[in-house]
């Protein structure tokens, strides 16, 4: 039932160039990937500036855009909870059922492995360039961060006024 | 932004022909349907019997099988929120943008309405008979259930002994 | 510094004659009456139908109404804790000092009393009629709801359409 | 490492001869038993009325009047959570390692079989008598509850003025 | 309804001289104030040392001070909550209906500008010198803190041995 | 009932020779000791990698090694709670009855002064030597972090990989 599928968890705040590879190198190893938008209920931080419905429509514009079809992929939110050791059975409970976990996280990787999951390595895509670290502080700095990103997702981040947001944000943590 | 897009909300505990309906109703009036599992963080209750994950099994199955393109609708699973005054934050915090709203539920319609949103009323099919209330009592008493849901609903649930999760919940409900 | 201060825990799902009542016997013996507004987190339910904001406009409202000065009493919204046994220390870290309890429910006296309070009842009035649970059933069979609670209650519930929204939270309930 | 060690869980609200003979039961079958308290957050409602501490005390009082050795037993509180799906996970995080489960609930066994482990039905002991439910209606009625529950349990429950608790969390729930 | 009221939050902890000035500024814009104790669930943290009853206690005897009238403003505690999103429904549910809000926190008056609220800054009143950090900062070098605070709220802070807590807290936070 | 009792608190992240020797001083001032294993929710964290399972085995195994009578002590998780104001009340509703507490953490001695408790200091076993923390940062560099733990407690961390769970969480929190 789980079919040849693969689980690969992120936070896409936002989604960058980095992550849509990715999901193309999961691609080439399963018929259908479960993309996991992981703190699907935080938003308005300086981490994590997105909602999760923002989110939504950043990756799946995004795959539009890299003409991965519909049908090769879930796009499941899922929130965090208070313990890391019951993620794994929670993450399972929200999601349909796979096989195989990509993942380049220590933590996520553990603790999946620690739950008798194979769990596969993705190779980087120049990590110290396309990082969510690294979109956002380009946004702080009046940097270039639209190349770090696809097209689609770059207007619109412009469309919500997200930079601001991020600004405001990075503001406030400095003060309080 | 919202587009021409409307926001349907279940808990879909299981799927049915009713929903099913609900779905295509509602995008007669809209281009793009937003369809919300409520209730996402509960399974395993004799009300809500199935996971998050079982769930989008069933609606992305039955919309298959009922040949609606992928790309008429988000499915998005939405946690519960203790206080019903942010439910109506709280679910456009997990979604895109929409601009109607299609409710037959009388909560879900007066926070809608108190914030703001045109709700629209869905005509109910065969309510008495096409209801999930309705299959988890049939699966409890032997009865019918197949014909209340999508075949490919039918055939999942089978699939992961359903029924019989059904039957043992119902059964420790009596008992505690 | 607790000098002679009461605490009246009250949802006030409406403030009624009844409540009103009460907080004039505290007065009659305490100098100063902190008014808690409990389970302070809910509303739009069937038994908690009014938001906190609400609730306070009400309480404020009436207590002007009846010529209570605001030097005399402290309004303080307490959320519910899930575990009765904190709840004692839960309001006394929400409110100021006080000496005396004043209430008339089991659960509440018994917590107040195994914390080591001193808890005194407080003398119903005609508690047939001016009850929370009356006044709703009242609005929700079209009965006379309007005498049970101060003129001022009254016409601020009108004012935010709350008969209706009482009617249409109770339709909820039946059909889930 | 979880050697021949077995898991029985209860709320033992409050722990009755049933219970003791449950743990014996279990301990014919393997060397050591994790008790779990269940709920443990719970307390002063009409279904639970004790404390996590209280029930502590109870069980290994019960246990050391039945000669059951304390190397014999692991004694753990485990909190609910919200979400079923992901109670064995959470579980297991509380507890030292284990093979079996002893259980009688048909949502504990649900849980446990769909997460792979062997369930074990323990033979109930005169259940119309020894459950819980019936010590508390009894305590309710002025009946013989003492015979049901070991004598250090009846003991413990008389020192702590249990049998006034259990009376006034009951007539709240009647007013309320 | 909402007549000419307007929003003020704050932390309080505790409350200076800074504060009182916002009040009257943002008093002499509006009728009435709502002062909002944020993020009043907590207490007895470096940051947050009081609780919520302690910081009413402060405000309000420091308002009456002050001589601003009790019908002047609401006093009303709102807990955070996780996600960020939900906020401005959150202290709606907490507070009555309001137009304007009032705020030089960049992170509030984002969140209110999103859901559509006019949010005016407060000219600050020597932020360097009256700011809550810089009162629990001289606390804890032995500093003059009590010309930063209302008589009031400082001769409240040593009947319940405030400084003294603020210096534990904070040797704790140094070990751990 | 709480005759001759203490109470003693520690994360035990994890156990070490220090805890060991607070044990056996604590037990020369009172006859039972209830060794709290607090914030028993987290685990895989940084700070907190062990399970509130994996740290009730150290600490069993530890005292068994050091010959402390199971008679002489009680285990008890405790999870966390958000309010520091509650957690006295919490820990107490968690715990059998209790006279005396020890403990040299300026937060738990804070909380239990203010809420009347006689609260003892221990006296520390080479602080900077034998602290969690210290295990922690020597698991890290790949140092001796045997020689500060009980044998089996060392024994148990080697069976379930804890040094290499350690490393990873590290890796992971440099990362993010």
């Amino acid at each position: 039932m789980s079919g040849n599928r693969g689980l690969y968890v992120g936070r896409f705040q936002p989604f960058h160039k980095g992550h849509l590879y990715a999901v193309r190198i999961v691609l080439e190893e399963v018929d259908e990937v479960i993309v996991v938008i992981g703190s699907s209920q935080f938003s308005h931080e300086v981490d994590n500036p997105f909602t999760c419905g923002e989110r939504i429509v950043m990756v799946r514009g995004a795959l539009e855009e890299a003409s991965v079809a519909l049908s090769k992929y879930f796009l499941v939110p899922v929130p965090d909870v208070d313990n890391h050791s019951v993620w794994v059975a929670h993450v399972k409970a929200h999601t349909p059922p796979f096989k195989k976990v990509f993942s380049n996280e220590a933590l996520t990787s553990r603790l999946f492995v620690e739950a008798g999951y194979e769990v596969n390595p993705i190779p980087f895509y120049e990590r110290e360039t396309y990082s969510a670290t690294n979109v956002r502080k380009r946004m702080l700095s009046g940097g270039d961060w639209k190349t770090l990103v696809p097209a689609s997702v770059a207007q619109f981040i412009e469309q919500i006024d997200g930079v601001e947001r991020v600004v405001q944000l990075y503001k406030n943590d400095r003060v309080n």
